[in-house]
Order: structure tokens, then sequence, then C-alpha cells
């Protein structure tokens, strides 16, 4: 339940107010070149306050690597790594502690677990994300020694119902003490065809998993998606044609999978988010008892999981495409 | 990858023109009276020919159960079942061994495979969805003995642009020699507060990954989804309340579904189909030697995936809500 | 649970009195010749009758394969098969449903599921095995086109404590109305070094589990194995040598694995076998109440299952080399 | 591949001079007391040093728990664990940097990554044992909670030719300069009848596999096992009889085991462990260039694996049989 990937295999731990998070790295090749900094480079862009538009906590996230490197390259042996929690406010939830937080996982974490980690949304919060992103950064640097030329770049498109002037936007909704989602689109280029599975492993059934799984994700769509909905066979399919003696498509609205597999197109997908149910302000809620209460959350918190969610949607794609190839090394014989 | 589910387990087989499809339910739990019957309504459901507004090729889908059920009950191993293909004419293919069909799975199969089964498709048909209606219609007859209160309903809402009159929007696009997509909406009434895991396995994401497993899905959201992007926290947060001495929520924007795990409430979610690529017309495209050609397909073929991929929705939702009782049974000691 | 392998996966299914059994089998590679005949040579080195010391029940066990293989070549694509069961006389087990043969399943059966199939054991009878010798043809015919070199051979080596004249001790013992076990002794030639891997997927671990999953094995040994047990280190290290270019190990106690991966000597094991359990003679036992109760079983019985058995080591070696060969392409970048 | 178990989930890393090693438990339901100084004591008992028959190197192996408990209990999120690597000496292994020692696994591990991590075997090292001692012991206290009447013991019952005695004898061929193998016979008592699965699944299987992935193992039995190869099936039935109103078994050949499923009875099975390879005396050898070398071992290193191997004997056991447990809650409806 909490490994991602089968060849490709992450698995991680951590609650957000103990002592660390962390996880294990299975299935990376023996020989890729490790670059430390990357890594933490692409873990201080999911760090809050770095932007006005974020809190000010100021958490730092350095990744201690423990295994699965020696002498700067993969042994292929497993990677695993922790992050140290620290700057931990536990009292700052003495007063959830038997309240049911609007939208958050409270209530139905105490139905499945007979009781929860209060502190913090426990092993719900966003936290573990950092994770994902050591471990996501990690497939990058293996994809870019196996696979140079693939990009992949995720972007806001959209905040609320504005699609420009995004840190703007956050603000006028922080101004309102209210919080607010939105609409991230991921791009990879440079993907050769053949990657994907057929049936279950379909390239956009990984995706739409890695995606739906992070938090505050409500909605995954791919090529035309939703949006394309009135459009009619004629106006969709995308025709071939040998372009400079390759075979490629006319246009993409298929986003550079048909059949589960990719075509060698620019795919892309997006990926849509609510706003943070942490609000700054007294929201009505019920107790463990099933009483009445007024709730005011304390601390700060963030007014759009966006920014912070750029680099985690980038990471989970970086999984999921290195996933597909090291499938593809044994679609054939040779 | 042909294997779909944790505990649960729908390994699947099978071309649109080979001898039979079929596949192998595993991790049953013994003691389930299963009736035959009702698998094989559930099997007619998505058989062509039910509408007018489907095509009229008559394909006689007989379910035979092989093993894993005995005096009319599962036994706890596994249980395997064929369908055997019949009315196959595969010389209707021989005009696209060398072609590739536009928006089709000819492209990416035969780069990523080195060649490909041409009839029909082969395994990237739909006709495999046949078999996920068999392991969706033994997943039900499950959730019938353990979870009797749950239903599973989907529904077309959406036809290209039309809200309504869908058989009369879909009549009007065959008669322009196209085809068209839509929407499926699905409901599940009547889960418990408490399925699906943190992280990874949250119910949404095995959700997506289903609906996105599914041939023409081009998106998936769940509660306020993509439509909800415009609102903000304060109108999306779900008020707990103590309704009759439960704890429910005032609204369900969440669609049911809480930091991944269920909290009692409907789940529901929506799934976009692109319009069937097979064109009644002709369209251009290139043979495997990139030249390019002009495609007529021969055959009778539907002007929309919707009215046979309800059952197939309803399948596929049915095992995820199956496999998540199953792991929930393990979330506590007690 | 009943799937094998983790790369190259075979799923089973079926009883000994089903209408059928058979499997699917995951992960093969697109591009290998599948020689049918050579299948259906293996399955039928495993029948019973074919020799005098073994019964004379005759099953024409025919393999039908219905998907996956196309033009006489592998797609890629799940390889679905079925032996229809033929010539049962369930009757034969009247008189044992309510009474639980001794060292058979019957009672674990039912203590586990709560009821159980009793015809012919079920799913505890071994003829869930020519499955196994069908996956493991098929990953033979894959091993042969991507490790030519490599040779798979089984030989009884004792039976009960007779070292050689093996026909004439079974028929001795058949004479006595008894049944006995014995040894089988595998060698796998020609792997090259750098199969296996570390910890838990080490190659002894995944020989160990496929033998002892094979009904009646009640031991595994590789190398220097429990004979060894007197010996010391210094005796028992295998020094490497430079032999023609070539780095060797002097002595083989290792049995071509050392930490869990091939060395490129060879691989040999051995797996010890009980006596079958069915008795041509009258047992005490209880029925389903407890009730003390004589037992004969009624019908043709083998006096050992090695015969059969040296087919079926065969294939889940071969299962297990395989697996392993697939594994090992992504275990470098290069 | 190195994760182990099914529903409880071992993932673990580390090699034995990187910084740390630890690994990841998943699976765990809520509300399991966990005994953090019944962890460590168990860890305590596989430390080189508690007895003169070991080597005096002092490890500290400290466990340090990062997640998935809170106020002493098990939430259901996984537990992250950690040991710090303490008191290395890198440096000893300078001279074994290009030389492959005999009957380790520096030649395999070479041939299958390219490379390795040369110091103190690296992830070939038994130390990775220490974690699956702590996986083990978090087993156990779920084991405590949900079958409180089982217990798990190994013991040395061989050490080389001896069969009493064993400290003295272990002492004696220390004196000699040289190492000694043996063999562990473990019992676990008080497993009710059902746990195990048919096929694959055998409880045998996964104990085979879980032993022989264990350093230094070269074979299982279980029952009469090899020892029993002379007896026939009249002398080796498990007859069931009605003691004091249970179904039991009069004798119990089977080791507790009928059809991959417990009996009721007890599981008792043998592992057979070779000396240890790392001689304290010069040994011929090649380099990686394939050039004859002598190598001297230095530092201090044990004679034997078996006082060590008993904690870790009984670790993957309890994990075998937790697993089973886990597994065995879905086995039927109710």
């Amino acid at each position: 339940m909490n490994t991602f990937g089968t060849y490709y295999r992450f698995t991680g731990f951590g609650e957000s107010h103990g002592a660390a998070i962390g996880g294990v790295i299975d299935g990376v090749p023996a020989g890729v070149a490790i670059d430390e900094q990357f890594v933490q480079a692409q873990l201080d862009r999911r760090r809050p306050g770095t932007s006005a538009a974020n809190t000010a906590r100021n958490e730092a996230d350095k990744v201690e690597f423990l295994s699965g490197i020696f002498e700067g390259k993969t042994t292929g042996t497993p990677i695993g790594f922790i992050i140290r929690n620290t700057n931990q406010h536990s009292g700052d939830y003495d007063n959830v502690k038997d309240t049911f937080r609007p939208s958050h996982a409270d209530y139905t974490y105490t139905q499945k677990y007979g009781f929860r980690d209060y502190r913090g949304g426990g092993r719900s919060s966003a936290r573990e994300t950092a994770c994902r992103v050591v471990a996501g950064a990690v497939a990058m640097l293996v994809l870019r020694q196996v696979m140079p030329q693939c990009t992949i770049q995720a972007a806001i498109t959209q905040v609320g119902n504005a699609t420009s002037d995004f840190e703007n936007a956050i603000m006028a909704v922080k101004a309102d003490g209210d919080t607010i989602g939105g609409i991230i689109r991921c791009s990879v280029q440079g993907v050769p065809a053949g990657l994907g599975d057929p049936v279950f492993g379909k390239l956009q059934a990984q995706l739409a998993a890695a995606m739906l799984s992070i938090n505050a994700a409500k909605g995954f769509d791919y090529g035309s998606g939703f949006e394309g909905v009135g459009k009619r066979g004629s106006e969709l399919n995308d025709v071939f044609e040998n372009r400079d003696g390759q075979i490629r498509t006319r246009t993409n609205h298929s986003g550079g999978i048909q059949g589960g597999i990719s075509n060698g197109e620019e795919i892309y997908f997006r990926v849509v988010f609510k706003p943070i149910a942490t609000l700054p302000r007294e929201q009505d809620t019920v107790n463990s008892k099933g009483e009445p209460v007024r709730l005011a959350v304390r601390g700060r918190h963030d007014t759009s999981v966006l920014l912070r969610a750029v680099p985690v949607v980038e990471s989970m794609t970086a999984m999921v495409i290195l996933d597909a190839w090291l499938s593809n090394r044994n679609a054939k014989v040779e």
C-alpha cells in the first residue's frame, strides 16, 4: 500500500510530526550517477516559504541517503533515505485531538484504524510528498542517463477561475481568509514510442493512479480529456503522416498515448486540485462524540497546494515513465 | 501487467480474434454463492446489438466457469473462466495488416513488440472488457453477501455536448458517418466509512487507475472534480454534523472519500470517453513503410463506446470496492 | 497466491475433477517461437501410464492455447491455456466425502475454507502440476532462444533407500501394497554469472520456494547442502582460479550460487519427496464429526510421485531461471 | 526483491559499511502494542560478542523507530526504522577491493552490477539480517496479541558432526583456524489449523524461501524431511484420531502442515548452514584481472553463523506465520 511502482519501486514511511519521514527505492539499476545536489534542489522546490504566496513556516528538509550509493553511483541495491522532521509544534494540534476537521482525513482514519495520530494529520499530511520528490529526483537522474532527450515539465495553468497572474490570484484569496485550488498541466517530451502496457498497465492508468494519489487531487485527464467531449471522431483522430522520414501524428489529441502505449509524441495531462481544507477561519464540525463544535485551526498554512504540487506532479511522472522504460526492456526477446 | 487488484485479483487474457478470451479470479473468499445467470446477464448488458444505437454484430458471449466453484459456492481456490470467440471474420482485417489505423494501437504495439496481431486490434480491442464484466459480476456477488446495502450504478450523463436524449444523439452522429464520446457518472451507495488506504492506495487512485484502463477513457474526476475548480475552500469543505446520531457531512464535495478513505457518504465519479477511432469513412494514414495510404475500415462498428462502457465501469468499480473491503479486514488487530 | 514468478508470471487454476485446469502466463517477451509439440511432449512426460511403475489411469492431457501466440510466435500479451479434465470418476470419491484421509489436505482445507471440493482432492491434487509443466515448457522455449547453452535436467537419485534400480524398487513397494518416496537431483548447466538477486530474491530461495510448492516435497538443499554439514570452511570454500582465461571455481560446493547469484558453474540441488499418502490398504482415520472410521481408497493410484515429479521439477526450475534472466536485464543501466 | 511478505511486508535496505541499515514494515494492523525493549532485546540476541564462541567486535546495534507508532501502539501506517552503522573500519577492506574472496559474493555481484561496494561485502553481508530481526520482533508482538498461544523457538541441533557440546565444538574449530556450519531446528507451537495457502503459497514453500534467503543457509526440510526418505507411506502417514474431542494426528511426520496448510500440530523444520567463508588463514584466489593471488582477510570474524542465526531463523518464521494469519482472515466470507 505504501509502495509505488512495479520495477522502480518506492516504499515510503513517515508522519508529519514523527521523528522522520523517508523511504526505500528498490529496482534502481546499478551504475547511475547520483547528483545529491540535484535531489536536494528538487526538494527545495516543494519547500514552503519559497514564495510570498506560500506559508512562511521554515522547514529545512535535508535528505540523508543511507545506502545503495557507492562512490557516487547506484550499486543496484536499495536506496534508503530519511528526512528528519524539525520545527514541529505538536502542541498546535491539541485542540484538534478529539475533533474531526472538515474535509480532512481525521474522521476516516479514526473509522479505519480505531484511533489516529492527530498531530498535523499524521500520515495523511502532504508532508509525505517530500519523500516522493526524493524518489522522483532519483528517477529523473536515471532517466537523464537512459533517456537523455526526455524532459518532464509541470506548470500551473489555472488558479480558481484565473488562467494567468497566479501569485496575485492566490494572494487575493489569502486576503479573504480563504483557500483555492486549480489545475496543473504536465508535459513529457522525448519519450520514444513503445512505453506503457496493454490493458491494466496502460500508461494513462498509471499516470492517473500516480496523480490521484497526491493529496488534494480531484481529477486527471490526458490528451483531449474532458474538454474534448463535444468533438467527434473525425475531429479527434490523430492521422499518421510521414514527417522527414519519421512516422508522426498530424495532431495530438491522443496526448502521446495510444492503446496505453506511448507513440513518440508529447505526453500531456492535467490534474485538478481542490482548495486546501485547512481554512484560516472558524468552521462548524463535530467532535469524536458527535457533538457540534466550532473549530479554529492554529498555525500558518498554505492558501493553495498548487505551488508545492508542481514538483510532486513531476516526481510522480518521472517514476511512472521510468517504470515503463524498465518494463519495456523485457517487451521483446531481443 | 494483465492482473488487476491486490487482494481480489483478476488476471485476464485473450485477443479479439483468438480462440477465446478469459481469465483467472484469485483471492475470492470461500462460501460465496455464485449465481451464474447473474454473471451472464451482466455480460449480456455489454453485448453489441442490444440497442439500435449499437452495432448489429451478433456475438453470443457465453461465459464458461472452469474451476473454483463447487456445489454453487466459491471454494476459495481460483475461478478460471473462458468466453469462446465466435463469428470472427479475420479476413476483414487483411487490409489493415500493414496499415496503422489512426488513433488505434496498431503503431504503438508494433513499436513495442516488433510485430502485432492485426486481427481486430488483438489484445488492444475492447473485446477483453467482456472478461472484466465477468470478474466484476463475481465481485458484485461477493459484495452482495458481505456488504448487502452497497449499490453500484453507472449511467451516461453526456453524449458529445448533449446532456439528454442520448440514443438520438448517437443516431444523429451515426447518420453523419461519424463517432462520438461522452461522460459516464458512477455512483456507489452504502459503502461504510473506512475503506481505502492512505498514500498510494487511496480509493480515488485505485478508481482512477481502473477507469483509465478502460479503452477510450480519457479522464476521471470525483467529488467536486474539474467542475469545482473555481470554488473556494469555504465553499467546498464538507462540514461534519450529527444527523440522527450519525456523523455525516452536510455536503458531499469530497465524493465520499477523504484522505483516500471512504467516509460513508455516496462515492461518485465521472469518466470521459473519446469517440471511437474506427470511422465509417476513409481516412489518411501511413503503412508500415511510412508511405501515405487511404484507409477504409470494413465491417460494422459502434458509433460510441458509451452504451457498452456502462457495465464495464460498474464492473471495475465493484472490483475496486471489494479489494478495499478485503484489505480493510486487516486494518486493525481486532 | 496462485501466481508464481515476478517477471515471468504463471497464474494457475483448476481442480482435479472440475471442467478443466489451466492458467495464464504473463510477462513473456514478444517474438519467441512456440513449438506446441514440444509443450505437448513435456506434458506427456508427466502423464501416468508411461511406466509400468505408474498407474494405468489414462488421462489424455491435451493443452489448448487460447491467446498470446500469433503466427507461431509470442505477441507479448498473456498466454491463456486450458487442459480439459476427462475420464473423471467423481463417484469414486463419495466414500471420502465426509472422511479426512490421513496425510492429505482434506482436514486442513475444511478448516481453512469451511468446506471442500472432495472430488479427488480438488485443488490440492497433484493434477494442477500439469499446468506448471505447460508454463515451464514455454519458459524453456524462451530460454532456448535467449540462453541457448542452458540445459535443465532432473533425475531420480534415490527411491527409499535404493540408489539404483529405481523401477524395481518401486515395483517391490507396490507389491507390498505400500508407497515410497525418494530424492530428485536437478542440474542446470550453462547459466551465465549474474542471475539471481541479493537478500530475499536469492536464487536458492526462489528455487526452494518453487520446489517446496510441489506436492509431496519435504525438503530442498543445494551445493554441499545437508550432506556437507560435517565439513569445515577450509574444505568447502570454492577457490577461484583462472582456467583458460576464464574465472572459474576449482570446486563447486556452492552449487553454482554465491550470495544468491549464479557464478557460472553448474547449479545443482536436491528435492526430497515423501511417499504418496493414498495407500492401497485400509487405514484408521476420523470423519468430519471426529468419529473413528476405517478408510479404503478406491481407484488406481501411483506408488511414488517420483517419476511424474521429474518434469515438474524441471518446469519449476525453468520458470525460476527465466525469471532471474528477465530481472537481470535491469540490473545495470547499460 | 528487497521486500519479504505479501500482507506483512518488510522492505529492507543497507550495506555493512554504509551510514545505516533499516527498513519499512508495511501492513501492520493498527492497535498493536509495541514493546521497544523487546525489539531491542531480540536485536541484542544476534549481536556478536555475546558468546566466547563469537567475534569480539562490538557493534552497538540500536534500533530507532521513525514512524507508524503513536503513544505506544501501531497506527496502521508503515513503520520505518534505522540502525546506524558504527565502528566501521572500511580500511580493513582495501586489500579485498580488487580480489574475489572464495565463496563470497564478490565475484557474482561484480558480474551482475558491473562493480561492487567492496567494504565488508556491502549488501551481501549478513549485517542486513539485523533488520530482519527488527521486523521479526514486531511480527512477534503482533502474534502475541492475535495468537497468544503461539511460540516460535529455534535451537542449534548440530555443529559440524557434533550433536551436543556446541560451544566447545565451535571453540575447537576456531583453535584450528577454521570455520564450521551446522543445523538449526525451529519449532512453532500453538498455530491453529488453516494457515497457509494451496499451490504456490504453501506454508512450507514460504518457510523454505524465508530460510534459504538467510546468508549461509544451504538447505531446508520439514516434518520427515530428508531423514525420512527410507520410510514407506504406511510408516509416515499421520493417522487422524479424536483426542479429547479434538481432531489430532497420532504422529506428526507431516511437520504440522498438510497440503500447504497448518493442521494444528507442531510445525517443525530444519535449516542447514555452511561454514563461514571468511577463513582466518591464507587462501588462493584471483583478482579482478583473473590473476592468481594469495588472500589473507584481516579483522576478527565469527567461526560459525549458527549462534547469530538462531534469532534470524525465529524472526523469518514469525514473519511467515503472521503473513499466513493475515492472509487467512480473507479465506472465508464470514
